[in-house]
């Protein structure tokens, strides 16, 4: 039987999602519901994306309360993320939010517990963590391809940071660190088993709105390793990622987010591009992501290993620590 | 008429200069004389890259005081930088002088006042600013070609501090950071205008001896501008650099302290590699650094265009300071 699913928001990373989703088959995945502030973005919505059984709503909580719906993708913007995953985890259904979880720690502790508490599955939607390239660097490293994992370096930006972006501006929960800069950090931990840093430091500069634009930052882990990071929401970096080990390095090609090349000792692998027209490069990786939400909702399971509440709740953590380092807007 | 060159040392670095200066032909570089602590070094120094006409002297002041000698290479262990400039100053020698010039600021400024004082022509041999990539570097930022620069990466490590080598013991001043940490600083503030920074933020840790091995550092300047650096003395690291203006990216290739190949948004220009056999990688470079040298000397120069003493003085500062901020000892 398809994973139902019920869309919130009718954006661009929506649209990827839903896209992506219709590459593995309707008996796979089926998008049942579609919501948008105004119906008639919804509307616009189903139509483009060729959904003519969905049904259209004006409203995220009518959504929520379709019986239909078996999982809510929530792809609105940062600043109802919280508000909406609460709102559908309350009328019981699964639910895979975009990155960020929360716009805070206290946010994202707050909506995993509430999963926690009413048993239902809820993910993060980091989908590096379910792209083949990320999963074969994991393989990698646990299999020694370089040797005792030593440190990294990854830089994620863009000038996404205009008058207006949902990126730069206060009342649009903007943040370069929240809204990029979770890409290295995510591939940091990745290399580094997950593990809490014993240190952060960082620095970087916000904007007039005093919203964080330029980050740099240094995670420190025990036996001394340590991970690089830029962040910025002004300029286009290479949005690369390396990790040197005792015996090698491993680099991820740009972008960093959705990369589909890896370079190691052991030779180049590459995932295949997954068709459909994107908004986002290489945002096809997102049916992984969508396929990981079927595996687990399958099998019962109330998280995904790939994304476990744990990663979300330590990179909001550092997210939290590093913003709070350059004294940007914390959203509490 | 030749520049008439005095070899001080016998070292690897020196073996790799020597070959380089041969390059050119014995019209334009000549050695004609070479110095190690131990005279049998020298001989077999002398013997072994086919120099049969230079003298050989068991002393560094010996070679100091040989009026033949026009220019001297300093290219001895970091320690004697300071008294081994000072000296060949002293008997009214120009210098050439490997990095660093001085193991703090204090050391710098003495060798530098003093080369001024005596109107004798000094350069750190940071033969990286000599080398036709770095040139064609500020050539295209000066040009424009990725708008106005916002920011850069170099990574500089390498496996090099074990114990007994200069780089990890406090008695040979050990340093990451005086050792391959100033490549990237250089490259960095190549691309900043040689800029003095208005921040500088690391941090790292030093080995068992206090001295600096793993360091990771930001500097910020005027504008918003900003250089995220590593620096590591036991692991391989890419040893690339990028720089990330508001109109594109220039990225040099690996090893950044000696890169053949820059891509930019102008297309690829390579240097094609210098005839030799060299012990450090692209050590043909330093063929360049020599012929600065000697067009310095022609003209009367007293220290390079390409490496000004400002320069020098600039990287020793922000050198200090980092290893402050790591809490390395400092040679003070």
């Amino acid at each position: 039987m398809a994973t139902r699913w019920g869309i919130v928001s009718a954006g661009r990373i929506s649209k990827d999602f839903t896209t992506a989703l219709a590459i593995r088959g309707r008996d796979e995945h089926e998008v049942v519901a579609v919501a948008a502030r105004k119906r008639e973005d919804a509307e616009r919505f189903v139509g483009e994306l060729d959904l003519p059984h969905a049904r259209v709503y004006g409203s995220y909580e009518d959504l929520c309360r379709d019986s239909n719906v078996e999982v809510v993708y929530v792809g609105s913007i940062n600043t109802v993320h919280f508000e909406v995953s609460k709102m559908a985890l309350d009328h019981g259904k699964a639910v895979i939010c975009e990155k960020p979880l929360g716009l805070n720690l206290g946010q994202t502790k707050e909506i995993i517990q509430q999963a926690r508490e009413k048993q239902l599955f809820l993910m993060e939607a980091m989908w590096s963590r379910c792209n083949p390239v990320y999963r074969k660097l994991a393989e990698e490293i646990r299999a020694g391809a370089i040797g005792e994992v030593m440190h990294s370096y990854g830089s994620s930006g863009a000038p996404i940071s205009y008058p207006g972006s949902r990126v730069r501006e206060k009342e649009l929960g903007g943040s370069a660190v929240l809204d990029i800069g979770i890409y290295p950090i995510q591939a940091s931990l990745l290399c580094m088993g997950d593990e809490k840093p014993t240190a952060i430091m960082a620095t970087g500069h916000t904007n007039d709105l005093n919203v964080d634009e330029v980050i740099a930052c240094n995670l420190q882990f025990k036996n001394g390793r340590s991970a690089t990071l830029d962040m910025n929401s002004t300029l286009l970096l290479p949005n690369e990622f390396y990790v040197a080990g005792t015996k090698g390095i491993i680099k991820l090609s740009s972008p960093i987010w959705g990369s589909s090349r890896m370079e190691s000792p052991n030779g180049v692998y590459e995932v295949p591009k997954v068709p459909g027209d994107y908004v986002f490069d290489n945002a096809g990786l997102l049916a992984y992501e969508a396929d990981e939400v079927r595996r687990c909702l399958c099998q019962g399971l109330k998280e995904s290993p790939l994304v476990p509440h744990s990663l979300t709740l330590l990179m909001a953590d550092i997210m939290e620590e590093i913003r709070n380092q350059i004294g940007a807007e914390t959203y509490y």
